[in-house]
């Protein structure tokens, strides 16, 4: 396909561009953008309103019209994040670890850009300055193919982001989109092999698994969460139900939120009443086994297929178990990797959840939004890893960057 | 597929017990192991020699027999490569990073193992062994897939290692081996992403590339290795001579030895004549431009595939260049990402080569035959990863384990 291959060419070369430019260089080209996109407001406005009517037109749903969307605010918003991507510290060119060989090798690992980044996303074009920064920051070259709903949104912040770049005498390069929406097209670019380093597709789980199945690119699964919390026997539950309300109502639509719950039934008469009564006020539809239903009469009944579901809604399904063990085994059984917290004061209890349980993150009485890069104060995100090569977790600048050994001799030659 | 469903889930519960086993546990398993392949080495040769004697008569060249045959030495070696990884630290439990958040949650970044690996390789049964050692030493179940020329020496080695592990009371379910050779199980195994963590193909292109086009899970690619020397004009030729040697011809069919050479035109006239005869002892074919043709007689025309090819055999490619840069920009072109070696005394020359070359491995004045998880003290090897994913260049224990993050707090909401 030659528009692809053009696109991936674009990007090699400007990959080793970009990887000749000084900390200062960059910053002075995010800065650069930043002010272009502030200045650019009306053209993007206009170019939005268009991908606007024709999704309300469509019939697009309110909450992802909210998305699509943008105001003044938004793109000074996304102006506001290039620039915090400035304050942060390039991670590559770090030397992480030195080394000398008996035979005289002097072996330095060295972290260094990934090289071409290929982002794939959805309808949010606040996506698209987000990011170009943090691949830019970090030396890399981005390809970005976001959703055909925001078409004109994200050509006008890629094209005022390339004539900045350009002002500045970067590669307006750095950042190109894929213009052509076509399904071709795209699942091409997920087997663009020989130019694009890995694949980080940002949405829900549909986008991901489409790009899981048809990739040849290295890809970071992100972002689908099934998080769990447990209330042990043990626990404060004082602090339970405010933690659970937080992890389930805070944000509905997100994938660090709590979507089941597991009650140890030692507890369950104590806590249940209490917790369906927060529970209902907050409108959130309860799915349990017998002994919740029992406990709460608005509960109803939940299905096996409840325990594997992401709501993303005011939805929570509930069950009782009898010890730690059997909730780990749930949770082991139905999570997403992503983050499952157990509530209790019993500290082997804790021990042997944060030991047992398969996710990015574990948490001990705290609720499972902190899965953040912000929260976890890596001052960025890319998205949230739910798989276990490369990158588990919140993933930061640090995650779009990989390493090279770097080995010098003097004539060595192996025996 | 019920078979590799049965398989897979035999394995996540085996990755959970596993994960419960002390250090020392897990080197008594690894040494009992190691006692039971020497004990059984008729039974393992008798079960090779099915093998042997199948793949002779359908006519197998005499190399790839050579990788198939079982000796006593051989079995007796496997166990000795068991008894190694005894005496290696197992990364995993390790805290990688600690940090406490303003909002009082404590966050611990700890080394953890993946869980279930799949390896895909081919007809070599030492492979078999050392993967069960690499695996079950980082707390990983491993799936093992090999060749269907090694079936029956790769069950016997399986069948002897699950009967040690069950002595010592460990899960058998530590390795598992697909027994049926189809090869639509072997193509659903690539896809069984509910149970396999991360699938590391071990073998040749073909090999990788079917991984690589079929798998859902996370791939680790390695192996494929089209390394280069470039000869710049400050090199030391005294030197130039024995390292490409070396590279080329200590060891024909690796990865990491040398495929293509690139000269610095300036001091082809000094280079080229005595490297030719040096090769020529070798008996390398000289593949080459119309320079080298001229300082080399018995080099032959070079075609574009040829700087794309991986030989593995006593053949070179070779090529004049004009300046370090027109180097680089060719290696980047045609390298597969491995190992590559700048021959120079000018320093400056080979930080550009450092920096520029977009490989694993980046030398200056030593042979690309180092890129070696042994050489590079790593004390075990489970292969070169040529992708930027998780793992670059060599892969020791280190590189079997993932991490996750426990977090513990006292009750902390989100705002």
């Amino acid at each position: 396909m030659e528009y692809l291959d053009n696109l991936g060419q674009k990007a090699v070369a400007a990959k080793y561009e970009l990887q000749k430019l000084s900390a200062t260089d960059k910053n002075r080209a995010l800065q650069a953008a930043a002010s272009a996109l502030t200045a650019a407001t009306d053209r993007i406005l206009s170019a939005n309103d268009m991908d606007y009517e024709t999704a309300a037109a469509g019939g697009m749903t309110a909450a992802l019209l909210d998305r699509l969307k943008l105001t003044p605010e938004r793109i000074e918003s996304m102006a506001e994040g290039l620039r915090q991507i400035v304050e942060l510290e390039d991670p590559a060119g770090t030397v992480m670890e030195s080394f000398d060989r008996p035979n005289g090798l002097h072996i330095d690992k060295v972290r260094v850009p990934m090289g071409v980044i290929g982002i794939i996303y959805e309808a949010r074009p606040n996506v698209t300055a987000d990011a170009f920064g943090l691949c830019f920051k970090t030396g890399n070259a981005v390809i970005l193919k976001g959703g055909k709903d925001a078409a004109h949104s994200n050509a006008a912040i890629v094209e005022v982001i390339r004539e900045a770049l350009s002002l500045e005498a970067v590669t307006a390069d750095a950042v190109q989109l894929i213009e052509d929406n076509d399904r071709v097209v795209t699942t091409a670019f997920m087997r663009l092999k020989q130019y694009v380093d890995v694949l980080i597709p940002r949405g829900g789980a549909g986008l991901i698994r489409a790009v899981v199945e048809n990739s040849t690119v290295p890809v970071i699964e992100t972002g689908t969460g099934n998080c769990h919390i447990f209330v042990d026997e043990d626990a404060d539950l004082e602090q339970a139900v405010p933690i659970i309300i937080n992890a389930k109502t805070q944000r509905i639509g997100v994938c660090n939120a709590c979507e089941s719950l597991l009650i140890h039934e030692k507890i369950a008469d104590r806590l249940l009443p209490v917790l369906g009564r927060a529970l209902q006020e907050k409108k959130v539809e309860m799915r349990g086994d017998a002994r919740v239903q029992e406990l709460i009469p608005e509960a109803v009944a939940a299905t096996e297929e409840d325990y594997g579901r992401e709501y993303l809604d005011y939805i929570i399904s509930m069950k009782t178990v009898s010890d730690v063990e059997e909730a780990i085994a749930h949770i082991n059984r139905y999570n997403t990797r992503h983050s499952d917290a157990i509530l209790t004061q019993n500290m082997e209890h804790a021990e042997r959840f944060l030991q047992g349980v398969d996710s990015a993150c574990v948490y001990v009485n705290v609720s499972t939004r902190f899965t953040d890069g912000f929260e976890f104060g890596f001052g960025a995100e890319i998205g949230i890893s739910t798989q276990k090569l490369h990158a588990r977790g919140p993933m930061g600048l640090k995650e779009l960057t990989t390493y090279k050994y770097l080995i010098r001799g003097d004539g060595q030659i192996r025996g």
